[in-house]
């Protein structure tokens, strides 16, 4: 019968995040995350009823060491037991102290998967976690079910002290070095640029080898290899990916527009992998703030909700807390936040039971962090982060507390979802809202102060980003803010993508669509112009040549492939195809095309269980949608769209 | 510079614990422990502040992965670093998902080891654990630090079916098969016992093995060893062992008693190792019960510390707390009651330091078991074990009601020393006083009885003899006690040796050394004179043959060498020889030795810096105490001893 490996639902991201968060190197070294690795449970017990009605036989497979013990009698692991017809009890238990504990029931009568569950401490019984992919023996779930295909340079190049191999375009995969001699001592050096590659003193990442004619080197990313130290050396990749489908498209009368968005598409997907990460070279670790914007532009492209828990499962890791996500106070936040969101797309009531536990003790722990006044604040290490950027961090900060205030509301409303109580979250809600109007509110500059214990009354972008995104600000207060803050050339500009993200989304939200085009064509843009094929972790136009590649005081520090630069995708999806939920899980969504400065437009945007394609012209629009529960909203008119029908309105 | 591999403090223990705990096998399968095995963090960070003097190289050694920061710079593991004289700020990063992470700094001026801590969440430094055993970089932390010596078999007899070896008495180890054939199917069958070992059908733990001439066999306890299958095999073994000093001693006239306390000490050192295990064959698994034992036991043979730690660190685990320790509730109580013991007996405060916090989340835990009556009751998975006996258990049970008592006098005890508030725990202790007295005191039958829900009013020992033992009960109830219950043959027996160890305690205690002799001569010289070389689980004179090595419904499932049959040691050093602590630390102490019903007792006690030496006859006692701070007390007097003086009193 069709089997699957079982593990602790939840331990398998866990314990591939960690595998993800060991795997960063710097000039050498390995560079493990900083903050607290949350380990897995390493004795499991399974437990299922189930139900024969011919006689057949039964064999357990374990990760570790186990056994199984059926009808109260125990046999071990690997070995033929024979079952009668009729109703059977069985437990596997399996312990592994150095992998993941996974089980396997071979059987022409039974099957792990469905049907199994854990016990949690308060006897609630939890579902088995598996995935179709491991549905035999053989498979492992320690290994991660990538596709793989082989790349060949594009080039190769003969250099004064080596030789220079492109890939054309950036990858992530396995280098396979062949032809070369023994006696060499081979120095690989790999590059996002080729200035990166072929500057062996200061490339990020290298590696020495010898000894042998041929290498498989451990999966890195880079577009350029240099490999000095032999004369005769070839070298191929293993391209290793995750074999996702593109459901989201994007076309546009602007070449330079749709260059963009197939190379913030390509950027993030490479940075979609066993969870979202941040970039594909330098850290490759598992960032809260970072993976809460992939989940956003994801939904526009790949739509895949399995990429997204296992990115929140990796996040939280298990209790004890003992810091906040990542170690910053906002990214425990967005954490909490992105769980309303993950439902509103997938209306998956189902993790939302199970994660409910862990969201509830990481809210407890923010908790912990409330000053006097019920502010959140920094205490121990917290890392107070909001953006690389000259906010007045003195005491309790706003743009945290706004965040917050959704955190709670996210929670308030999941509470509710699974029926649990949710009032507690509301009135802290409320409360947050009334303190935030009145402590950091400046009437008189007529937009939110950073904080109000310096007494600087400092005003900067981000808190009011954050109000107008979460729905803070009142309708007067976003026209204030408007005027006041984001089209106020003399407050602070955002310098960095990350938070550029948030203003965009404020701007496509409140319609200025003009603001965001003009961003395409100088930020993205001025990276295409440069010869960039994935997106950069920052781009600043007055920077010259190898200045570029800088950041983080390293020569090269910089990821010339950054997931967090592929927000495109979203602002087009959301803002000119127009497509969002209304309700959870697109049980009603609308769309509400626009045009922008555009010609045309036309695209496809994933939405639970369908799909919506919409094209639009100065003078006609097309908008077919799957599955029920759409509504165009077209110059104040609103139609409602029938399932696979085009609705087709032409001038 | 001497250096040590460092690692988080206690992690060591958790992982040893861990390996420990997943050894077990019954009829070839593997069967690890029921209950939750805690992990260790899975990457550290480790900080450092040193001075060198002259210029110097370093070289940083890691279990894992990982790198080292000097003033802010980071290198690699395995590169030798140089190191300019000066303050250093250092900060090793160590990842290990596999196995303990652990570092090690091989260099001319500084170490790893005194100096090194780790920060824990609320920024206390914690003092990083290592071990002088592991002194240089080949060392392996993950590898425990046994002793070996290769051992032959004393015999050697070709039976029907096969070669039947017998090692004389039992031992643990890796069994070495030689002179085998490739071709050869071998069965290896083990045994305790003779007929265990040549009852291939049901002997409980075999192995198969074929394709080689010769075997290593993975570490179990044997003392006979059957081989079928070959011809021509030998058997030889290297015995794996913790190379443990016998300080105490004891001698007397009877040289029943003497052996007695030969094989106690004997089937105690054998169940001495990584930590205290209850039996070396069947469980090997670290159980709070016995192991509360043990340490009593020990202290009196070994007086090692530092077994008691690993075993303490070992069974609390880490964070979070999801059921009782082993899952028994009187099982965390006795965790928490032997913090205060290990203190007494060795005023290591550092080491309450540290352990405080797990305490206090192991109380807190135990109080969410508490009933609307403040006593402690089941509450989902819990085990209210107590003993295998027909105790009452309906609703709160009393005898756990008196553990929880002295668990909260423990915590008050050990909070005070280290400047904790310690209120709560007493007064919590003494209103749980006035609630056993008030709901289990029967003054009819002059005992405490089971429980009062059920309303049967059923009295038993162990209660009893926990209020004894824990100086629970009054003067007069005391003299109740020992009339209704003690001394009552209506009241049903101590079946199982582990709660005999506590009665015999209290009848030590309160002077009855002719129970604790009768004892000696009927149920330990019971075994003896059935050939046993270790002290067994259980003895019951009236089963025969093979009838005395079935339990818990296995033919040979009763262990053959189990600590808790080592009470004797105790029993003889404590109340014969009599010595004991007055205060923490044997800074005060006294000898109060008692013949019973011998013509003469000499021995040996360890004392915390030192050791007592008494010999006692019916006319001459002399007594030496290597250290100050001891009081002899014989017959109503009180001697003050001086160190390293011999006190004589003869008659």
């Amino acid at each position: 019968m069709k089997s699957y490996w079982i593990w602790n639902y939840g331990d398998y991201e866990i314990y591939h995040t960690n595998l993800v968060n060991s795997r960063r190197q710097e000039y050498g070294a390995d560079y493990p995350v900083f903050w607290r690795m949350s380990d897995i449970e390493r004795n499991i017990k399974f437990y299922s009823e189930i139900q024969t009605e011919t006689k057949g036989h039964i064999k357990l497979w374990v990760k570790g060491i186990g056994h199984i013990v059926i009808d109260g009698n125990r046999y071990k692991s690997d070995m033929d037991i024979p079952l009668e017809p009729g109703n059977h009890t069985m437990q596997i238990c399996v312990s592994n102290l150095n992998g993941l504990p996974a089980a396997f029931i071979e059987s022409d009568v039974c099957a792990t998967g469905d049907g199994w569950y854990t016990i949690d401490k308060e006897e609630n019984k939890i579902k088995a976690g598996y995935d179709v992919f491991y549905d035999n023996a053989k498979k492992n779930p320690e290994e991660f079910p990538f596709a793989y295909e082989r790349k060949k340079p594009v080039s190769k190049e003969k250099l004064q002290k080596g030789i220079l191999f492109d890939f054309g375009k950036e990858m992530f995969g396995y280098l396979l070095i062949t032809n070369a001699k023994k006696e060499e001592h081979i120095h690989v050096s790999y590059g996002e640029s080729r200035e990166e590659a072929t500057d062996t003193d200061e490339s990020l990442i290298f590696e020495d080898v010898t000894g042998e004619q041929s290498y498989k080197l451990r999966q890195r990313a880079f577009r350029y290899i240099f490999i000095s130290g032999s004369e005769s050396a070839e070298a191929e990749a293993d391209y290793e990916y995750l074999p996702l489908e593109y459901k989201g498209s994007f076309r546009c009368n602007n070449e330079t527009v749709n260059k963009i968005w197939d190379l913030c598409a390509y950027t993030l997907h490479l940075n979609s992998r066993e969870v979202f990460l941040d970039g594909i070279k330098r850290d490759r670790w598992l960032w809260s703030g970072d993976a809460y914007q992939s989940y956003k532009f994801s939904n526009y492209l790949f739509f895949d909700k399995e990429i997204i828990k296992r990115s929140i499962l990796g996040l939280r890791g298990r209790d004890p807390i003992v810091e906040h996500i990542n170690t910053i106070t906002d990214y425990s936040l967005y954490w909490i936040i992105s769980l309303n969101e993950y439902y509103m797309n997938f209306k998956d009531k189902e993790f939302l039971d199970f994660i409910y536990p862990r969201a509830v003790s990481l809210m407890d722990f923010v908790k912990g962090r409330e000053d006097e006044n019920g502010l959140v604040t920094k205490k121990y290490n917290d890392w107070i982060f909001i953006d690389w950027s000259e906010l007045d961090f003195t005491g309790a900060v706003c743009a945290e507390q706004i965040l917050y205030i959704q955190a709670n509301k996210s929670m308030a409303n999941i509470s509710k979802i699974i029926g649990k109580p949710f009032k507690k979250y509301e009135e802290k809600a409320d409360e947050l809202i009334r303190k935030v109007n009145e402590l950091y509110w400046d009437d008189e500059k007529g937009a939110f102060i950073d904080s109000f214990e310096s007494g600087k009354r400092n005003v900067t972008r981000h808190a009011n980003i954050f109000a107008v995104l979460y729905d803070i600000a009142t309708k007067e207060q976003i026209e204030s803010i408007v005027k006041n803050v984001l089209f106020n050339e003399k407050i602070i500009k955002i310098t960095t993508p990350y938070f550029e993200g948030y203003e965009l989304d404020v701007m496509g939200k409140l319609g200025y669509l003009d603001y965001i085009e003009d961003m395409l064509l100088s930020y993205w843009k001025g990276m295409l112009d440069l010869g960039a094929a994935t997106i950069w972790e920052e781009f600043d136009p007055k920077l010259k040549e190898t200045e570029h590649y800088s950041m983080y005081n390293n020569k090269y520090g910089k990821s010339l492939c950054h997931a967090w630069g592929s927000g495109p995708i979203y602002l087009l999806g959301k803002y000119y195809l127009g497509v969002y939920p209304t309700s959870a899980g697109f049980e009603t969504f609308e769309i509400s095309p626009n045009l922008g400065g555009l010609e045309f437009i036309e695209g496809t945007v994933p939405i639970n269980g369908g799909e919506v394609k919409v094209y639009l012209s100065k003078n006609r629009l097309e908008v077919t949608a799957s599955r029920d529960g759409g509504a165009l909203i077209f110059k104040d008119n609103k139609y409602t769209l029938k399932p696979g029908e085009k609705l087709v309105i032409a001038q």
